[in-house]
């Protein structure tokens, strides 16, 4: 039997079951929900085991990760990797959900549930294209894996250490994470480059207490003017990173990969819908679209220092402090980026203040690209052109994924970004929901990409 | 009888009397002390009274105020007004106090108690000498009154409205304060200027909302840092404020008054050693001295936005604020002031962001200055010659009395500040004291003072 035709005949039961794993409120992000967290969990291992996979639930000092694999293909098929999360973010406003965020409701061709999209929706899909393949045919084309985990609304604070401690369970020919959306049905996307980041604070001190302005000022160098003046000269008047060595690393954008990116249109009036700003700004010479996904950027995160309350204190603060995070991209290095910022502000910090750059713990990761040439990403754009019925665009993603990097990095295998989700599916807000068409069209999706990312060149 | 050997006769009496005074713990900064507010207004108005002056107390929204005069001066003798104040500073921390700070004691030739020296001793220097001269002599050379208030510690709220209302009755021709310090037994110190002030909030806003920095960042002007950049373009690399027609109205410094100013030195280790910066700062062209009492200057008092918590947050802010204050010098107009800093701001404020500067209710107010060489003044020079021992320095101050300014204003007298305090005596901290031979030299002084602008030139 066709798996495509197996798939669209079992839609309505495919639905149910999703339906009946979204009703468990897995909400990671508060102890409260720990029980049904660990019933998320079990529900999806019990799942997975009843299609076929080999099923492990693994605890960590958090919320357990679920792993499935089934290794039968043919000899030298290659290995998928597929990751998702199970958990959720919380519902609320409570009172904004038209229908209640933990009993599915379909209407308007549409799922809505908590999780619907992200990323139970979006993971299942997976699940059901490889049952869908499994089932037709008796075998699958490719060996295949599944590692699932519960903290991704948290930050996935264990899943480094998961995967740098299960390098050989996990290794794979090529990744698939599915936690994205395209620009629309017509529209879907594959995120090949995700920017990596550097967090710092920026302290500069002066006086050894607050002083008096009345009998201090004038005399002695203010730390949240000095701090300003040395924030203003991070940047040139072209909105680009001053600081030296900066863009020495940055892959340049190619003709081709402009193109590519030009594609999707993303004007200042866009911008200034999507934001509220007065209007768009940024680095010369790049498109916005290109600004905040192919290129670095360096932001002042926050800012405090001396009198903040009501009314006025006429003080001089004795220190003033920036939180300041660069986003990156490649082949710049976190660790390096920061010492190049140490120096400049050092450099630049007069003689009437003193300063200090520091690195915050656990915030730097290195920015990801995948080479859009690859045979694996070749696969995704011709089943994408199958299953989903249109060619997919290639994007940047501004933000960082750290899981992606730690793919790449610990197991040494391209991490794809095929994003089944649109644009209006309310993530982490009220009335999230995903599409049923967008369902259908990513499963017939998945399957393809498994066939094709099977045949070798 | 000489006035000046009366007042040494009775030295221990003095000291007494002063003592009893000080056990009341009449704190204005918190409503817990409010009957000890009361109970030290109550000991003045009797003590006033009991000398022999018409005494009135005033009540008002707050603490009251003490008035007490004496008309029966010869035709045509001027009037002298003494301001004071009877309410104190909070003694915290108690247990850094070596006696309790509302158990007077003596030690080592000073007087220790909460407002030994701000300001129940200082002001009671002034009602001493009145008593020697009008008990040694059964007469006063001049028309004298006391306005004394129980809220100088929080701001004077309620003294504006009184000064204004009570025009008439202050009505004097020269007006006293002595709330300062000089710089030593020494080198006593006569102020006769002071700087004004205005204070104003300046918000910067960009996105309507906290925008994620990995999807905006690069796209849009961050506050925080747009904010730090009109910040750092308000001074120049003189240190000179960038304000066009900041310095326009601002009196010159001449030959001689600088020669008076650089009397008492302030070097760059004098300020690295008050308050612990690596180097002093300020305005090319300018002594230290004359940056911190003779011209006017613009302070970061406070800045904040975006996430300042532990930790890091990749947002952009949507907006930032700084709280902002000028001291000012004559004859700079607070308003005036404001205005130049409004256009400016909205000047160089780019287009990518939004800005505005608001004024703070309540928190302007003008600078005052005294002529050095008018009668009263030379009166107060001799007087410190005679009765204290040494000529005075003259000396503007950097900070802001708002009463000089009212008095000044309302009054159109000329007020002087004759401080009888020492640069050691604690103010607002642990183990405030009065020394009592600055106590007695300023007896002295009064005396002196009060005969010397007695006589016409």
């Amino acid at each position: 039997m066709n798996p495509q035709q197996y798939a669209i005949e079992r839609q309505d039961e495919f639905l149910d079951e999703l339906i009946d794993w979204l009703k468990i409120s897995s909400i990671s992000t508060t102890p409260d929900y720990k029980t049904d967290v660990q019933r998320a969990a079990d529900w999806l291992a019990r799942h997975m085991a009843g299609l076929g996979l080999e099923t492990q639930i693994f605890e960590t000092p958090g919320n357990p990760i679920v792993f499935g694999r089934r290794l039968q293909a043919v000899p030298d098929a290659p290995t998928v990797l597929v990751y998702g999360h199970y958990d959720v973010q919380p519902p609320d406003p409570l009172d904004a959900w038209q229908t209640p965020p933990f009993e599915p409701s379909v209407r308007n061709g549409s799922l809505y549930a908590r999780g619907a999209a992200d990323d139970k929706g979006q993971l299942f899909i997976h699940l059901k294209a490889a049952q869908s393949i499994l089932h037709a045919t008796g075998t699958l084309p490719v060996n295949l894996k599944f590692v699932v985990e519960g903290e991704e609304e948290i930050g996935s604070p264990n899943l480094k250490a998961f995967v740098e401690s299960h390098r050989d369970l996990l290794a794979a020919d090529v990744a698939v994470i599915s936690d994205t959306h395209g620009n629309g049905l017509d529209q879907p996307t594959i995120i090949y480059a995700l920017r990596g980041l550097v967090y710092m604070e920026l302290e500069v001190r002066g006086p050894a207490t607050d002083l008096h302005s009345g009998i201090f000022g004038g005399a002695v160098h203010n730390p949240a003017q000095a701090l300003c003046e040395i924030i203003a000269r991070l940047h040139d008047s072209d909105g680009r990173v001053a600081i030296p060595g900066f863009y020495d690393r940055v892959r340049a954008l190619d003709h081709e990969e402009r193109a590519e990116i030009a594609r999707l249109p993303y004007t200042d009036e866009d911008v200034r819908r999507e934001t509220g700003v007065p209007a768009s700004w940024g680095e010369a010479g790049y498109t916005l679209r290109e600004r905040v996904g192919a290129r670095p950027t360096l932001e002042i995160n926050g800012i405090i220092g001396g009198w903040t309350g009501q009314g006025g204190k006429t003080v001089i603060p004795a220190k003033a402090l920036a939180k300041v995070s660069c986003r990156l991209v490649a082949d710049q290095d976190p660790l390096e980026i920061f010492a190049l910022i140490q120096d400049f502000v050092a450099q630049i910090t007069p003689p009437t203040v003193t300063s200090e750059v520091r690195l915050l713990p656990g915030r730097h990761g290195h920015p990801a690209i995948v080479d859009r040439h690859a045979p694996a990403v070749e696969a995704a754009i011709a089943a994408y052109e199958e299953g989903w019925g249109a060619r997919p665009i290639f994007a940047r993603e501004g933000g960082s994924i750290p899981v992606v990097v730690d793919f790449q990095r610990v197991l040494g295998a391209p991490v794809i970004l095929m994003g089944f989700g649109l644009p209006d599916d309310n993530l982490h807000a009220p009335n999230e929901k995903f599409s049923l068409e967008a369902f259908r069209r990513g499963i017939a999706t998945a399957i393809s990409f498994y066939q094709r990312v099977a045949q070798p060149k």
